[in-house]
């Protein structure tokens, strides 16, 4: 499963690898992937610099890539000023935190320990974390970096080409693609409707080609429904040249979710058991349904707050449910694809299905087009 | 393109075309596809029987197909008791009837003329309309009948079968599906999210190898996204036996819309500008998105009727707003390949360019999968 991007990175399947876990990652690229960690989750410079670190002892000298999150805008400041996250933190309703304690209680979800610190922090949506996050990476050999928000600033792609790394960027619609090509970057994610986590309205099979056609040549990675290697294969016939994947790693043996109660919930899930809520971040993101997105979805209740409001806002609750695996409550990011996601599995053995798979549905679409021979 | 359902029914491509056109459905099936054509506009039989004795006449031999509406349940009334249109009407909230006298007239739209009957009717959503379109159609030599929504009764299923009539039904989940095989029926129609017309929450490239492997060894057709020939490909690659498009034909020359202004706002329309909503029959429906859905859909105003009634309240409106080409609230069911279709072609045109990038893709996948030298 050779594409011209995946030549230029010198991997052996289009197989992009999205994950918070620098485990999967590593496993990812060591099973002839790319993989790409995901930064949001680090407030700690020191924190990624030390899986950095890990990873690249840990790749066997495979290349990986790094997902950090900037938004263009977020809040809108008094012009010229940075953002503080206690700014953010003030501009935050009293009604929005009375419901977060109401729906929590309801629930009787037990509080976090005296001086316990938030595990889950979504201040890496601030641009001033990122670019933190930034430094460290760029003291690291990575190949790849992905911004899941908006374009790179022009000075952060710039110095990725200094270093020869490659930029992505996730776009929802071809304007958004577009808007990317303009502002340098060399590959475009393009994500739909059935991903996990941000997403547009648009579907994978509608809005592949759509963007694959409006930046042309730049190659494209189709992302949203993948999780076998027949879907590999239809997302590379729409004209990508690769695949993003990020769903499917959540139930692998090496993923570090630290929650039992979860990885059954995903096990169990069908493909109509999420939905697309700005419940997490207050921006559209597909998720397992719970109690919790139906809280905030509820047309009764205070309705979301803004990114990165909402994010502050939950931050907290949201560690107190995954830490106590309040599972009414319980819930994460992931795609449609988590109907397909019923066993545990290593990630070397997800993408050996995917490889194996790929080549059974080229086979299949070689008979129907009278190519059996050539099978 | 040939696959196991394609030979038995002795065509060419495995391209099935919905229309509510006789003359695109008969263009279709010429063209070397399977046409048709959907019945739901037809309440006097006699209108029906003449167009399928047209279209008898107008395949040059080749197969052809009717798409009927039959909710398994609508509205529910008294046990055993039959409703006529007129028990349904009287269930309409006066408040909903004046939501749509003060839409029209914000908008200015004129009545019809005094005697002037509406033409676009949605009674062919009740069963009893559904049995006298099918008492016709039992009379002609279709090769295959379509339920739109739900299955369709043991008895049809069996008259069916008994003139060697395949019949297929549309499902937006495994559990549709699964109901489907039960019933009887010969084909599911895997109906994705970005498709127009009614549609579930499950987008194309999730549900269709979901269905696949639900209903095997029945044959699945994959609907909603299709409108090329790498999403030919890319659906048959997902496990389909063919591929059911609708929307693609809404703009070719053959079409009869009678309606330069929708014509126009179809090939504007790009990817986003559809809408997943009631406003249409009162279940959610994919359309153009227009001042008219936005009304509906607005949390201020009454809202939605369930199915029928919604279809009956807005029948004559809709016939006026299309009648006189209203045109911020003209708007029309179509999937998220509305933006695909920017030119006005023969069916034949949209035909050849189906079985032309179809090839295009399997020679792409091909290269991909180091199986140049096969292609």
């Amino acid at each position: 499963m050779q594409t011209e991007l995946s030549r230029k990175l010198g991997i052996e399947h289009a197989v992009f690898g999205f994950t918070p876990f620098p485990a999967v990652a590593a496993a990812i690229s060591r099973a002839g992937g790319f993989g790409v960690l995901g930064a949001v989750r680090y407030t700690a410079p020191d924190d990624l610099a030390r899986d950095l670190d890990w990873l690249d002892a840990h790749t066997g000298g495979r290349p990986y890539g790094l997902d950090v999150v900037m938004p263009a805008r977020t809040v809108e400041g008094p012009k010229d000023q940075t953002l503080t996250e206690a700014d953010v933190e003030a501009m935050i309703p009293e009604e929005h935190r009375r419901f977060v304690r109401d729906t929590l209680a309801a629930h009787r979800v037990p509080e976090l320990a005296e001086g316990e610190a938030s595990g889950w922090r979504i201040t890496g949506w601030l641009e001033q974390v990122a670019r933190t996050q930034l430094d460290v990476a760029f003291d690291h050999p990575i190949r790849l970096l992905a911004n899941a928000l908006g374009s790179p600033p022009a000075d952060v792609v710039a110095r990725a080409h200094d270093q020869d790394i490659l930029v992505a960027a996730l776009a929802g619609s071809a304007r958004h693609a577009r808007k990317h090509r303009q502002a340098g970057i060399d590959i475009v994610v393009a994500q739909g409707y059935e991903a996990g986590g941000h997403t547009g309205e648009i579907a994978t099979m509608v809005l592949t080609p759509e963007i694959v056609e409006a930046v042309d040549p730049l190659p494209v990675l189709a992302a949203g429904g993948i999780g076998s290697g027949p879907q590999v294969a239809a997302a590379l016939t729409l004209g990508a040249q690769g695949v993003w994947l990020g769903s499917v790693w959540l139930t692998t043996t090496e993923a570090e979710l630290h929650s039992p109660a979860l990885t059954r919930k995903l096990l169990a899930a069908g493909s109509g058991d999420t939905v697309r809520s700005r419940a997490l971040t207050g921006k559209p993101a597909r998720q397992l349904r719970t109690a919790w997105t139906d809280a905030w979805d509820d047309p009764a209740g205070p309705g979301t707050l803004p990114m990165p409001l909402q994010g502050l806002l939950v931050a907290e609750a949201v560690s107190r449910i995954q830490k106590y695996e309040v599972e009414p409550l319980l819930g994460t990011p992931v795609g449609q694809i988590v109907g397909r996601m019923t066993t545990e599995r290593s990630v070397q053995a997800v993408v050996d299905d995917l490889t194996r798979g790929f080549e059974q549905a080229v086979d299949r679409i070689n008979r129907i087009a009278g190519r059996s021979g050539q099978s």
